[in-house]
């Protein structure tokens, strides 16, 4: 079994993500990282304490508290227009039992990484201020990471939070051009591939109801805000669900259908651009890759997993 | 007849523009004028003279010369890499009978434009200098203006000069930012539009080479060496004619498939995304539109319309 | 007499250069061209024409409209905050007689620089933008000016519109620097040379108040309102009068105390600094020196200077 | 006695600091710790540990190994060319007894902050990325530390590396302006001040050669390539000791002779200005003060402190 650390920002996709890796039996969560983002900080981390619970897997997989900042800049107001106020679309469930690590997530990574050489994956589905800072803190560290799976960016496509930006990016873009840089394996799962190959559709989210499980409820329940937001803003047929399907392609990496070596590099000033993932198709940067972008995935068998994670 | 000037660093496929512009019977071109670009500047008009006269239409349009630098900064050493050193696939043609004239190009136009309010409209087929500089110059002149059809930008693609940058807009971010602010109704025609329907395969330039004219000669020449480029470094099966196809929509409108009215931006500042059109897909920027963008063209009708001025 | 073309914003100091140079028997003042800065672009006009009626030179010198806007972006608001709602502290004096000429303030600057090659001197004391057009729409302008006098910048000292930006230049930075890297010779006199000496305290107002004469009423009448603001919120024990003293150095160059040949750079990007102009001191940028820095000024001898012209 | 923790680069000014740290009876060195900067990062911490034990203070206090990156980006190549190659004037002493702490430097920092709350003092003679790295890793201890003291910036001056930054400030930008808006109370020390008030002169070098002790041989050892570096190429009358008379001003505040408090902020973008630090000297920032600006010092009593721990 694949060895992951889950580094998230923990709301709607991400909890959708956990479910997924907690159910895989090609996986081990060894830990669940928190990273600043789409809510308040300690939200976030009920969240994900939350998702653990209700799937039944309170006390199996330690959850640490990383960065409630980005490196440079203080956190833009929230995203709780996207994901509701308490980041669940306003479900307002109870604190969870299981509650945080007194470790902090960077010396737990490292603690984790060190135990475990070229063993551990990073599966990034929020800002990558925690994989900076380990980065930071230990940069000897980057050799014995077996490799990052990061949702964001975008092919081909356009942004979500500016026009040439991604949230996870522009959330911290000076913490992702040091992970771009750091020498360290890193696979992308953009915006796109979220839009072309995740969405759940009305006759989707009305199989999952036919599920009936608690598991299938949750979903359903959490994702109630984002359904209306990603229709009615994002010109989407239906809720997108990238930190899942990214979650997914570790899992099961045939669901990556195309993958393109690239180089990439990230835009932290700009006036406009500040956030842009920069994805060189042309080589006209004259850069050996250092990036393998998704730019395609199954959505069949996306789908398939996530039914049968909701089973 | 709808009256254009076109605005052209002439190297190779603005040759092709130039053309088709003196063919189509819809529209009358009042004047062609020059600009900083793609090879030196004196030679652009030099290939913007000569392909007036291999095409029977010596001095039947003036040719002006505007700027020969983009307003902020020196101009990047040139394109010869990709046109030939002398903007022709190393053609080498002898000097033009006719001459440039002596008024400045923003001159001309402006005296164009007062001679025909609300009736012309500029084809901009190079870097936006001369346009931002008849701007500036009188910027009571904007409401006058018909529109510009800009060849710029990149929707749901990647650029050819970066990632994120495609030439015209590259060669000088400033005029093309004074420009989308001017409130003229701007249509452009990216690079995207000129990889998915602009491409002279090998078969095509079979059929060119059957038609047998002075023209048909003239057009195979003038691409010897961008067809070798386009190939080698730009994963196209052949030559790309933005020039030409953005031409070819202001002479046949029909051949626009897909219109999209959208806030357009121009980086100018950025470590590396200077020269981004910035395309507003989701309006998270909240402006109202101010570009209508060509996503799709017919590249059958364009390359009819092309075949047929070469005949 | 040294020919010079006075370009300016005019306000209140700018009013105060004007009379300067239209006393001085060492210089003849060929035209004043208008342009984008303290106050809305006409009453600038007004403003500079008012000034030539009040001191006997109506109809004397031509007054030319140069560009209202900065290159690349809007104007900002405005100064009125500075120099009263007129430009002239609220004097709101009638209309004058002399209307600005038709020529376009660029095209009257090429006339006369073309008539009298190596001989003109352009003072500049407003943004740069009609010099920077100048050399736009006339590159091989340049090597027929004699030397540019600009008001902007500041050495070993601080901004007056941000902590590093000085107003002629932040009003548009582009300009700015496309004038800098010109080869024009230029010679800048900076925010801390009107500072140190051209402040005119109670004692001097006194002096001018005892002269009694229309000039010595008209000086203190428009400068009302910027002695109370240099006092409340620049930490002056008066008015300063950049745009006067940059005058007087070109009438009498031996008030120029400190002549320092630096190599200078605008920033026309950065998040906090756009528009601050750097002096190399230590020759960090290894370029060679492209203007004349001036870093003191004789007080007594402005004064004097400025006291006979109101005299 | 407060209780500091010197941070530092160490090269030939660094450990005249470390000098006087050690030598101060007002003060106690509860830890150093090493930052990327002058010279190798190892070598550094050599510099460090060699000039306690030349000092007759080995094994007396801890040396931790800290960044030895900046945050965003790789190290700018180095400074050899003001400190020699071993940053001691390529004097290539030998390995100190002393070895660096296996914790790492911000871990040992919060121990000691957590440990004497309010009472410790960072005296940063570097770049500032481990005072950063202490803030991002535990945003909490913020208002445990009693205060900064920085060298960097100028005042009223000019920058070292650029016209406008200084070394340890564009060393890392984006670590400077995470440090200046934590709310810990900062005071710097800048290059001007150095300039004004500790530089020694060959008549400073003659009194120290006088003084002929082990340390005053030391001293004047790893001097000697800066002393000429310092004439030659930034005009000066001899050696300038930043680092020096910051921690002096710590020793004895009396040293600054002129304290302002500011609003300060730090260019991270800029095509020309990164590094800068913004003094707010007007207020056009709007912003309440967050720095204590030592604007200058008192030269003799400095120099009386020198030579005093160089007896
Ligand atoms: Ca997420
Ligand atoms: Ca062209
Ligand atoms: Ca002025
Ligand atoms: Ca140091």
């Amino acid at each position: 079994r694949r060895r992951i650390i889950l580094d998230t920002d923990t709301a709607t996709d991400d909890a959708a993500a956990i479910l997924l890796a907690m159910k895989a039996p090609t996986i081990k969560v060894e830990a669940i990282t928190i990273v600043v983002g789409n809510v308040e900080f300690d939200q976030e981390a009920k969240n994900a304490l939350y998702t653990l619970q209700v799937s039944g897997n309170a006390h199996k997989v330690p959850v640490f508290l990383g960065s409630s900042r980005p490196l440079l800049r203080p956190i833009h107001g929230d995203a709780t227009y996207v994901h509701g106020k308490d980041g669940m679309s306003n479900s307002f469930f109870p604190d969870p039992e299981q509650k945080p690590e007194e470790e902090w997530a960077v010396d737990a990574m490292i603690r984790l990484i060190e135990a475990h050489p070229h063993e551990i994956t990073i599966v990034a589905i929020g800002a990558l201020t925690n994989v900076a800072l380990l980065l930071l803190r230990k940069p000897s560290i980057a050799p014995l990471i077996q490799g990052i799976t990061f949702m964001g960016g975008t092919y081909k496509f356009y942004g979500n939070v500016t026009p040439v930006a991604t949230y996870n990016i522009w959330v911290d873009p000076e913490a992702a051009k040091i992970v771009f840089h750091s020498g360290v394996p890193i696979t992308t799962v953009g915006f796109d591939v979220s839009v072309h190959s995740s969405i759940f559709t009305d006759a989707d989210y009305e199989r999952v109801a036919k599920l009936g499980t608690p598991l299938a409820k949750f979903f359903t329940e959490i994702n109630k805000v984002r359904r209306v937001y990603c229709k009615e803003h994002q010109k989407m047929n239906g809720s997108n669900h990238p930190d899942a399907i990214t979650t997914a392609i570790v899992i099961d990496p045939t669901i990556a259908m195309e993958l393109l070596p690239r180089y990439c590099d990230v835009e932290t000033q700009g006036e406009l651009t500040r956030g842009a993932m920069l994805i060189d198709e042309l080589g006209t940067m004259k850069q050996p890759p250092n990036v393998t972008v998704c730019a395609a995935a199954d959505e069949k068998k996306f789908k398939e997993m996530m039914f049968r994670a909701l089973s």
